[in-house]
């Protein structure tokens, strides 16, 4: 058989037209927009990661380009900019959002609530997700775990902390419901920008901050001044969120969905265990090179206040909103028993081996 | 332009070969082997969430079919069917082909070893899959986390254990590593089907067994004889494993591969919150159906004396293997490390929250 050179070319465009149609619906170029610096570890890797194992996934067919805060200039700003669909997703932490929406604060970590296990048990088998895809929906928005850092330690202080005494008139920056709490017994709670901290710490601006874990803190350099090294209560497993914008994921191909929603989930799950590298290697060089450092737990009856005052704050709350209360009671009651197993597993484990 | 029949066939002919020629390097179905029955969770839903995963982000393109142990009649033959390449990939634990290779062994759990957080950092921020792989290499297998129960229970016993006497001569259902200890101790070890323990158990065959944890052990009824629960030494964070036939994953597209191993990856770690779950509820009902049940903890001196009975086996296989010694002493610096920060993180939270 022998074709024309015009039959040739038809042939050509149609078999290309067919070819790009099949894979038309699987070509994707989204913007995501972070609360972050470029370089900030582990929360930057979980959303480098993410982004990769979509790219690589997809054969290059679904990326995601990111912007860092430098780019956007608006840290706190990222759900309005992916409910507008500036960005088709963002990546934050979902407590930063209390003030739109108090509920949203549950979603991030609770004082005194789950730890990480316990946690993504709730979010992924004791009806967390759910609650969390109401609570976003009427923000035009679906919610996904985005990366925990475990326990976070209580913070840093140059003096001990003997007493409920000790707290008044403390200078201390704690943000969120932590800095509510303190506030509640008499520290003077301010809240600063992470570049000026540690020279706030050092003029004595501020007498004791908390910020993260022995992995994000070493390079902070918070341990050359402040000795006192608290043990966490206040954010137990504080969850970062990815967030997509509804309408941009509903029009996702069922392949591209599947691909950015296990993509998420691992990309979470691995920064918690990130996150417990590099604090176990931060500790080990903080406690050798400072060996004056030292581990301390608050004592009770200023624990016992804290958790009053947690309680008071969570009562207001739901006095306010029957949503935090679904939310709040939903994690209690998951708490309750999951805080059942962990006591006889995970903790009586470590607890034999000291 | 008019087209005759016979071209517009050629067309379509064309065509056809044109997408599907696009298309076949990503078509592929695979076979998968695993040591369970056909319902066995969470270790089977370890399995099917991998397979689901892998079908739907690659747009049914890629399939794994699984065999359980009912079909393929062979539970702990999975490395063996997988190197010959009957079956691309398997779903079993590391420590089953101890016989077949020592080493093995580590890449599942060690008594008195590191839990879930930290060997899942070990694993993959502290050199663990590296050695996984070179261990793995001379078997013609790539070997990747399979999904893990976490902290397992030190079993179920009908009397109190209250000191190194009481073990001599106690019948004792426990395999791996923890028999040998428990042997060495005077124990009687030994090992029975899982159908034929709740019989031997209610029977006086055993007088005391060792499974999994309350979410697996539930089902199995020895709640309802032996109530005295004791915390977990010996199997700190059981890790599954897929294993797959190296020369069949190197001829995957890299599209493929990295949807396999990512969907590997997630179904791991969502085993291990999966486990969670089902150990809290389980271990919610059975603390209120049977307010008998007593959780106990081995006292001091079997403790050190199982310490040290571990200790000695460790020196001989390390002895006897060079990679043993390699793959032991990494995990055993990275634990130490590890562990520093888990006491004054995860561990002092829980412990100041009792």
């Amino acid at each position: 058989m022998k074709l024309s050179k015009k039959i040739l070319g038809s042939l050509a465009l149609a078999c290309a037209l067919v070819v790009s149609a099949n894979a038309a619906s699987d070509k994707v170029t989204w913007k995501l927009a972070t609360s972050w610096g470029a370089e900030f570890p582990p929360f930057t890797n979980s959303v480098a990661n993410m982004a990769k194992m979509v790219e690589e996934m997809s054969g290059g067919d679904f990326v995601i380009k990111v912007d860092a805060v430098n780019k956007h200039k608006s840290a706190f700003g990222i759900m309005d900019m992916v409910k507008l669909g500036q960005y088709e997703m963002g990546h934050t932490a979902s407590y930063y959002y209390k003030g739109k929406d108090p509920v949203l604060l549950l979603f991030t970590s609770m004082p005194f609530g789950m730890n990480a296990l316990e946690q993504y048990a709730w979010f992924y088998f004791g009806g967390g997700m759910e609650l969390a895809q109401k609570s976003y929906e009427k923000h035009g928005m679906y919610s996904f775990p985005g990366g925990n850092t475990g326990v976070q330690m209580g913070g840093w202080f140059r003096k001990e902390i003997k007493s409920l005494d000790d707290l008044k008139g403390l200078k201390m920056r704690i943000p969120g419901f932590a800095g509510e709490i303190f506030a509640k017994l008499g520290c003077a709670v301010t809240n600063i920008a992470p570049g000026e901290l540690f020279t706030s710490l050092e003029r004595g601006t501020i007498d004791a901050l908390e910020w993260v874990g022995p992995g994000m803190d070493v390079s902070m350099g918070f341990h050359k001044i402040a000795p006192y090294y608290y043990t966490g209560w206040h954010e137990p497993a504080t969850e970062l969120q990815f967030v997509v914008n509804r309408a941009k994921m509903d029009k996702l191909s069922p392949k591209n969905k599947a691909i950015l929603e296990t993509a998420m989930k691992t990309a979470a799950y691995d920064m918690l265990i990130q996150n417990y590298d590099m604090s176990a290697t931060a500790w080990d060089k903080i406690k050798t090179e400072y060996p004056n450092i030292k581990i301390m737990t608050f004592p009770k009856p200023v624990m016992d206040a804290m958790k009053a005052a947690n309680e008071d704050l969570v009562k207001e709350e739901s006095a306010k909103s029957a949503e935090f209360k679904t939310v709040h009671d939903s994690q209690q009651a998951y708490m309750k028993k999951a805080r059942a197993w962990t006591n006889i597993g995970e903790y009586a484990y470590i607890r034999d081996n000291q």
